[in-house]
């Protein structure tokens, strides 16, 4: 098995070239009155565990003791991937297209999942290697028919990138008009937990090897292969960019969906606007958006732990905990939705427990 | 600290005297066909995890291919116990009263989860040291004012264990004619924490200071004390039954609340409904259930691990993964009720997603 190249943190979050986008500080005031609205809860205090926690950080994200989750909505984010054409994925690059017409046509899990959680779907076009005239339903923003093939060449150009922010910007734009506060994020895209595995990797200095992992589910010699052509392509970026910047990593590696979900979410959080990131892919998506403005982590939930091996390493990065662990690793936001009822539940305590006093319950006599 | 007294599985599942109530057995030829219809949905083999084993789990419940979930409510069992004239809680007993009003008036944690989840809530009273007549939506089984004093006699008689299993019957005669068959599990009594740390050290052999936690949050010199209650309890119970039956466990440690689920559990498997165990208390009543008939085991779903102490030593006892792990510790079937849309979700998954022929989706093209 090849070894990964040495890369230890080459980048620093927030330190760079490109535009910033501003995202608004969190309140410093604010946490001490949440914890004591939630104190006064007919409870023990802290018995809630991560509900609070949660309920907190949506209080914190709206600036506000009463918060709300208005009209959540999934945002599916496909897009085709030029290293496809090196046998990295178990599936046809076509899946993506037939996916994206089954998720049209109500059948995927995303869509069973989104009718459990009462949440909307959008699914959005961000370049697919298909020709989609005449479907409804679907949101056109497509950049491109997939990307080019990363083992030989950057993945697209510094204006595909640039197109790619702009086109998160006024995805938030719509759904600012649309009246929602909370979006989910996930993707479809054959090959892009490649993408995925490459970018976390140079940005964050996981070693390549625990960035990679089955994807839809390849094992033994398909997965060396996927291993020995993403070294490849690893090799090819070191030489040409010597010295990278965060622009040549996502224009080398970045999906257009990748890269336009991680325009969204900076965007979105700009707009105190709650972010639900769902598996490996988007959380690669959602670590480009970080290392261009580390301010977003104050607006976003990681929903679920998947069971492909780099996400672990991800949330290991950044010190975080996952709502829930339930070994998915199918994407589509599929985890994002499941945690989207756990997220109302931490609302509804802020707003809806009766305290001690209003219920009449007595309080605490021994510590 | 005392020690605890050394007690190794004396309790073998399913080998005592009490009637053993009769569960049906699990389909063998069943999991093959439901694990077909899985794996012919549009996503990779297994790649939605938990979700998929709880979806199987659900229609071995049910024996069928199409398992539906209908009217699932929580049940709450309110009762108090005499130990809590020992000092063993940080509240005192009057809360159970008053939270069993703050359950009808809709302000508990219970009330605000249940809502989200869509879930009726039933609340029992199987003991509370309270007068609640003219009191609307109350489920009247009381079978006393409270236990006695466990430190120094048995909290009840064979009659009251009798009748506790007898009004758990009763009480999912009332579910079925209700249409139900789904039945989550939640309590509210002070006291209980102490009374399920015996039950559980006594039956599995888990020592009693890892069956000790510090409940609705007592620590230092308070746990210590509890810890102490305790220990005299077990001592007490040890020297008037050294050859105890489960029944002596029972009567000796049993809540009218803890017992009354017992039975209800029992009679609801022996029904085909689906089981949701909450935290330690009422793991502590399933685990009574469990040592009455251990084939209950395949209608029950764990929902969430408790941050009280014990519950972790009670599912690894058992060897099972619970839904959720959000750090609450607060019962009254919170946790229970938050995993209810994710039992839903694993439904749904097994009714309405599209397989790879209807969707027109390729399948996989390597391993």
């Amino acid at each position: 098995m090849p070894k990964s190249s040495i890369c230890l943190m080459p980048f620093i979050p927030g330190k760079h070239t490109l535009p910033l986008f501003t995202i608004p500080a969190i309140s410093e005031k604010l946490p001490l009155e949440i914890q004591s609205k939630l104190d006064q809860k007919t409870k023990p205090q802290g018995s809630l565990g991560d509900l609070e926690l949660i309920g907190k950080k949506i209080s914190l994200i709206q600036d506000t003791l009463q918060p709300k989750i208005l009209n959540p909505t999934l945002f599916i984010f496909a897009a085709d991937h030029g290293i496809t054409h090196e046998g990295v994925s178990a599936y046809p690059q076509e899946v993506t297209y037939q996916m994206v017409l089954n998720f049209l046509q109500g059948g995927a899990a995303a869509n069973v999942l989104a009718r459990q959680a009462q949440t909307d779907l959008k699914i959005i076009d961000s370049g697919v290697n298909h020709d989609f005239e005449g479907i409804q339903g679907l949101k056109n923003r497509k950049l491109g028919k997939g990307t080019r093939n990363f083992l030989k060449e950057p993945a697209m150009n510094e204006k595909e990138v640039s197109d790619c922010l702009e086109h998160g910007k006024e995805i938030v734009h719509e759904a600012l008009s649309a009246g929602i506060n909370l979006m989910a994020f996930g993707e479809m895209g054959i090959g892009n937990t490649s993408a995925s595995s490459l970018i976390t990797h140079i940005l964050t200095g996981i070693s390549l090897d625990d960035c990679i992992g089955s994807g839809t589910g390849m094992h033994s010699e398909a997965l060396d292969h996927k291993k020995d052509i993403l070294q490849q392509s690893l090799n090819r970026f070191d030489h040409e960019f010597p010295n990278p910047s965060l622009m040549d990593v996502m224009r080398n590696f970045g999906g257009f969906e990748i890269l336009m979900m991680s325009g969204t979410m900076l965007e979105a959080s700009s707009h105190r606007i709650t972010l639900v990131v769902d598996g490996f892919i988007s959380t690669a998506a959602w670590l480009i958006a970080y290392f261009i403005n580390p301010e977003i982590i104050h607006y976003t939930f990681f929903s679920h732990l998947s069971g492909e091996k780099g996400h672990q390493y991800q949330l290991n990065f950044l010190g975080v905990k996952p709502i829930l662990n339930l070994n998915l690793r199918l994407g589509e936001g599929t985890g994002a939705l499941l945690s989207i009822p756990i997220i109302q539940a931490a609302v509804r305590i802020i707003n809806e427990m009766a305290s001690f006093e209003s219920a009449g319950v007595s309080q605490k006599d021994k510590e």
